[in-house]
């Protein structure tokens, strides 16, 4: 057993969707510390530039290996897309698992029925084409579909999971997918598992298998440290320090929809 | 004439919606000089806390009176909530106006049949009740109603003006106010007049005023210009120098959406 096996796992987001990693994290490895850290004050990174993202996201790679954490989760699809690399450069020894490598190992998992699989995700991640590059990496013959829908955050961020309007935008967005008998559609944003039920309904005659990445980074997680033999042996229910850059108004009621219970205790910690 | 009636007039705003604002006031006085600051890589300020808002309006405060400003407008309903007194200070003798003091005028000029006014703005300038100290200032006698509106801002960035989702959303948020005889309905984001169309059709029978203020501080910066003596005399049309603390993807579409004509160059410049 590694001396770090009872350190944290480290996971962060741009803001608050990367609770629903966190939330997939403790079901699936209850008796792991974690550290997560939202970037509340500059979030949204899905419009920001490439250079501004990179930057941003070294400084809580920074924040978080000062926790000592035993390994990273980059719980931001547009991190993902945008400074992957630099994050595991900057972690060195430290293992790094990204949202967009787990949801393409994932789909790839998905028996091939047409050989191709659908995104869906923010402006930033969508334009970065990472998910087509991630997916080609392991199977050229793919074919890819990509579509950006920004309206599902604040949608979700409004609490509107499934209502009309949220039935309309969903509608709205996936289309073009109905009929194009995708074997998965990779919700590559971590705030769309809020409208996993709507989207498996409204895809369901395409027998489309919907990927959530949040249960695939989480399965990820668990073999990762098995292998390197540092899973917490602790027998008691983990804990979880929630670190922001900002307490916005409304953050309880988000976070606690994002992490599906109470948050009874969150750190404002700053980087700027 | 003062000597300083040939400097530009300094517009800033969180993002883009300001440029509302400075199309409003390049038809009202088309040969002004004109600097605009949006704080695109911050952007949105709506959901930040008060401290941190007041700084980043400081911050940008500084950039206008470093480019030798005659006036700052601040095209920024969350600033003008959070920092309005902040920006004034540092301002000195540099005359200040902003949205919600325009609003707030406008509305209280229309002829009152209930003495009700209606506010819609983001989460922030609601809570914030600056509308209703600033009407309650003039008139304590109005009784004021507001709502939140979070989801017209990302509707209207995703261009999605006048199809069935934004009707939907615009009925759900104005639903309550259709009944309740509102002389004057102020729209408290920079955002919402793009929404203006829609939200006079579905108030039309109740007799309600919908208020924009970009055009009511267009009309007021005309007024204290001409009073101060420094309306700028040359008869060229002014010069528009566009400054962003980052350059977004797609923001020349919506930049362009809010000024309604084409945007040749833009300048960035982060503060952080």
């Amino acid at each position: 057993m590694s001396s770090s096996a009872n350190a944290p796992i480290g996971i962060f987001d741009s803001g608050i969707g990367g609770l629903t990693v966190v939330k997939a994290v403790m079901e699936k490895l209850p008796n792991e510390n974690i550290v997560y850290y939202g970037d509340t004050a500059r979030v949204p990174y899905g419009i920001k530039s490439i250079t501004t993202v990179r930057e941003y996201a070294l400084q809580i790679t920074d924040f978080l290996l000062s926790q000592n954490v035993k390994a990273v989760l980059i719980a931001c699809n547009t991190v993902s897309a945008a400074a992957n690399e630099e994050v595991r450069a900057r972690c060195g020894d430290i293992p790094v698992l990204d949202v967009v490598d787990a949801g393409t190992q994932a789909a790839l998992e998905i028996e091939a029925k047409s050989s191709s699989i659908g995104v869906i995700g923010t402006l930033a991640t969508i334009n970065s084409q990472t998910y087509e590059r991630a997916i080609h990496a392991f199977d050229e013959g793919k074919r890819v579909f990509s579509k950006a829908c920004p309206m599902l955050v604040p949608l979700a961020e409004e609490g509107w999971i499934s209502n009309e309007i949220s039935r309309l935008t969903v509608h709205e967005y996936l289309q073009d997918f109905r009929d194009k008998d995708l074997d998965a559609l990779i919700l590559g944003c971590t705030h769309y598992p809020l409208f996993k039920p709507e989207i498996e309904d409204y895809l369901k005659e395409s027998g489309t298998k919907v990927i959530d990445s949040a249960l695939s980074i989480a399965t990820k997680t668990e073999a990762m440290l098995a292998e390197r033999g540092i899973l917490n042996p602790d027998e008691q229910t983990g804990s979880f320090t929630c670190y922001v850059s900002d307490k916005p108004q409304r953050f309880q009621i988000l976070a606690e929809r994002f992490l599906g219970k109470k948050l009874n205790r969150i750190e404002i910690s700053p980087l700027l």
